[in-house]
């Protein structure tokens, strides 16, 4: 079988574990402390173009997004977030277990929500006679890409940093694919943008050539205090700390980070040109490595005789749409066979 | 002014103050332990026509939904409630606080949720690949009557019942205003069907007579056992417990409950059926003491000099839903005088 | 049988109910925003010297405490308490609930504990190398009195708070039984100290007059801003809040919270001198209501024949300590009647 | 420098690292239900001879201990624990942000309760009048090796686990050390011991020979339902699971867990043999992979020259404890340098 289901089916670059082996017996300090983890967060900031920025490094999305929220509101206050947003759907309740509640909003197909969403919720918070009663919007999480691919222009991040700061929220981005994000033709925002438009974010490592492990980028100094206790004391720190330190010092040599994810995008959109030739439509548009064809399910029963897809969702009674993903270590050869399959199989399909 | 904004604007019925001057300085032991809770107890197993329930008192509505569920629920459980729902709006995020999703389905116009949604609900969970990424939907929370005045029938509940026991969800009834869905015409639900049909409700005290105080009825024996250390520690055990024992044992008594509850949905229906003769439309339909009718924004500012309401939803560019209540403690003339008023001033706007 | 167990054995001060009754049929808004609690705001603040103070209603002391702390403190740190605190000992983990560890000290045998140990606690915290590992201590609370009785002097308060500005900590004082404190002989604290010396304190009716009802002033302007969102997701926003209005309102009427506690302070000692004549030795030295005195065991079997009290400590194995409370509510009648009866038991014991 | 302050200073067991190469750019499924997590979990109930053990990997301890204890207890239990216990110090209050208090009991030097200290404690809650105010002990914790090296015998985890049956208690054992304590020449425990009277217990990896990971092994049916749930809302499941079952299934090879493990017991009992020859006394009592020997704090002050220990407590004024640690990587020559100097170190300082 041929996996397509995610963007986490390998290990690691093949460098990450070159680096692993030759570090393996060096002795350390713990907890990412060491001179290694250092040395990563020299290159992130260098990346980032910025001095000023706390690196932390977790070692998963679920883990990051949950700290990262706990460790900014008081608990009267809730998170924004798209009704499709991975903290509001595909979490088991992690940020709700710290105690805070996702507020949702109606997503756009490809995941995102607006400036104007954000105000309107804030707005109608304050002037609700029962504000009190309810809870607080404090935060906007947003994922990008997000889990349907989509990309957020820098114009709709800049708007997005304006009503934030208007309204005294804190505007927190899931990068947990941010390098498909980064590197995809139709974006336009830097590292740097993200520093400079967001409050927190983080750089996704696990879905993009690390066997795990995401940067957390702080750059509001209001919340850089203490991080690390919280990082403790929600399980995300790692006593072998330096294992991330090395897995993102490699991910931020010679662009590598960059260079991967660029090569997945590529592929993604080979095979999203091919199913469209083929006669699919889209569940959602990305511009990234994951896809949305919709199938006729008779296809996909053939479909799944080779490869594995992720089911997405129905889209009517014959079709449904599904998720197929590329990846740092996606070969191109399966991109052939995946693409040259999908055509026969259309083509049958029509027959 | 005149109050029609809510139901406690006042403080008890006479005879609640009554008891509570006559055994003002009596002295028993404290928390719920004493003799005058004992009997309230007694009172409320015979009205609900079981011996086997355990009955406890809290201070309030949010206190006993957050106690309750919390109880009941394991981490990566969530409650199952309308779009409407009190816990998901109202109650500044205290459900989530004790570290629960509350899993939020879309209403009728009057705030009621079907068995063949929680069932669709249960089964789109256990049913995705990704169900031990999500929240379990463990518990279903609704209100009698909801926060939009609407009642479940016995065959509505009887559904909602056979659902939960097929999929081991259990059934909580928020009573807050039960008095006022019990005497409601439209209404066929009994205490005791409401024993028979859940896992654990309450009857409301603060909205219908009391000073204070929600009865809660825990029928299922699987969540009986240490519920007194649960009030505790969310704040809801009275040091003078017999305050609440009082309170409901003078509620008991005499049928005090029903007969000041049915009172004041028939004031209510009055002056429903003086909006609607006067040209009102409702933004919900309501058999029960709160009433949503919908005016002109100009007669509303009229309204407004002489009587509270509350402002319930912008229905287009010059009209707005609002509510008025009627409670145990509304005054016949008050009634009188807004119908009249609603009369002159629904003609006076069709000029 | 007469209860000297406890201070809640009554209801109220006959003063609060006639305010009850009178008020009874007025109507007001709800959630503590009418105009009686804002008189008894005023009278609190007048009574405190401070016009900058924020005054809030809840119902009881667990709710304060747990709503306070959860107020105030991020998720990695912790209340540093007396080991016999109220939050450490009797609340059912209210505060843990919360998600916060509370840092026990050692306390004296009169429930207190020292500015020094609170600093020690603290620099061990900053000097520790696994300090992020553990829970940081950001908040002292001390109870006035103390859970035994004990009295905190203006330096042992003034040297508590020095501490706390040195060492960036909230201070926080449970005045559960305030009144009794403040009118003890041997107390030199004002209500004006209280403020200019913590950041935020209570006011305890429940114990003190009231039926129910803790008066929460904020001093500090950091922790001022939405303390009501915080009460309303803890449970203890009272729909009808007037009544706390109304009780805090007549207590702070000409001195009566005072006038009221200072009779139960001297009743105590009466009890204590009594005790003390008759050969008693004393668990714990209070100045207060409480009193701990020592007791053989069978000397108890015969007081209890028509006295009840609260069991505290064996203290040998013919020996045990209990607890007599007078309150605001103890009649003179029954203090001779327990004096006379300790001095007939205890020479009987000792023949 | 030549580190010996803990166990976690180096990578992973040559062969996890040989095997992680072999499976790199294999395609697996994530989350830890892929054919290698399946193989490493069979392997594990073979080492334990039970067939009806569940078996989770998380990644790390403190994660592992919060997530087993919030899966358990109601939120108003706590788990009782040494005083000296990893979730009472060093968590950052990981248990209490899931809601729960630890019940500290005093430990021996070696950081060990006894079953008779559980049964006083739980004695004490359930006779004590105010039970329904204090936290409920439900569940039992404690490490083996302890924190401080200590070893319980097999009579004593006999004892324990009765306690528990009787009390209705959970024993859970966090054996973040494990292989060190069961490789001991004193030890008299094995893994199907530990299976038979444990509810739940862990086998660490992270400190004995993988790059990080603990197998939770869950024995009590019980507690088995959902426990993934909980896993991914604590933020433990690894997206690319695969990786800790490919560690643990080295691990569980050939016995490689244990002859690592007992390796470093040896060298660790070496060193300990020359520091007592040399003149130092001991903090506590181990025989497992940590020791805590005293030295005159000037002869720290040449050790620290070359090596790297962990500071432990002051012992006297001229005294200290450190903590000396071996693990699966410690070299031979490094630990003869160690012992060496020890000598001429301590030689010289009783000049």
């Amino acid at each position: 079988m041929i996996y397509f289901n995610c963007d986490y089916t390998e290990g690691c670059h093949p460098k990450i574990l070159e680096r692993l082996c030759d570090t393996n017996l060096m002795q350390t300090i713990g907890y990412g402390e060491d001179e290694i983890c250092d040395a990563a967060r020299a290159k992130i900031r260098a990346a980032c173009g910025r001095d000023d920025i706390d690196v932390h490094f977790l070692v998963g999305g679920t883990q990051a997004n949950a700290t990262v929220i706990a460790s900014i509101l008081r608990p009267h206050q809730g998170a924004l977030s798209a009704e499709t947003g991975h903290i509001n759907v595909h979490e088991s309740g992690a940020v709700e277990a710290t105690g805070h509640k996702v507020l949702a909003l109606p997503a756009t197909p490809d995941g995102k929500i607006s400036a104007a969403q954000v105000e309107a919720a804030y707005t109608a918070h304050v002037n609700d006679a029962s504000f009190e009663h309810m809870v607080q919007p404090k935060l906007v999480y947003i994922s990008l890409p997000t889990e349907n691919g989509g990309l957020y222009s820098k114009a709709e991040l800049t708007a997005l940093h304006d009503v934030c700061t208007r309204c005294g929220l804190y505007l927190f981005i899931d990068g947990a694919r941010l390098g498909y994000g980064l590197t995809s033709p139709e974006n336009d925002v830097t590292l740097r943008d993200l520093c400079d438009l967001s409050d927190v974010f983080y750089i996704g490592g696990t879905k993009v050539g690390a066997l795990f492990g995401e940067a957390v980028v702080i750059t509001n100094p209001e919340i850089k205090p203490d991080f690390r206790y919280h990082i403790k004391q929600r399980g995300g720190m790692l006593a072998k700390g330096r294992l991330l330190g090395i897995q993102f010092d490699v991910l931020f040599t010679d662009n590598l980070y960059f260079e991967i994810s660029k090569k997945a995008v590529v592929q993604a959109k080979r095979i999203a040109a091919v199913c469209k030739e083929a006669g699919c439509t889209f569940f959602a548009d990305s511009p990234t490595n994951q896809q949305f064809p919709v199938f006729p399910d008779a296809a996909l029963e053939k479909l799944k005789e080779k490869y594995v897809y992720s089911y997405w969702a129905r889209v009517d009674e014959t079709h449904s749409a599904i998720r197929l993903c590329t990846s740092w270590a996606t070969k191109d050869e399966n991109v052939e066979a995946l693409c040259s399959d999908i055509r026969a199989i259309m083509a049958d399909s029509a027959k």
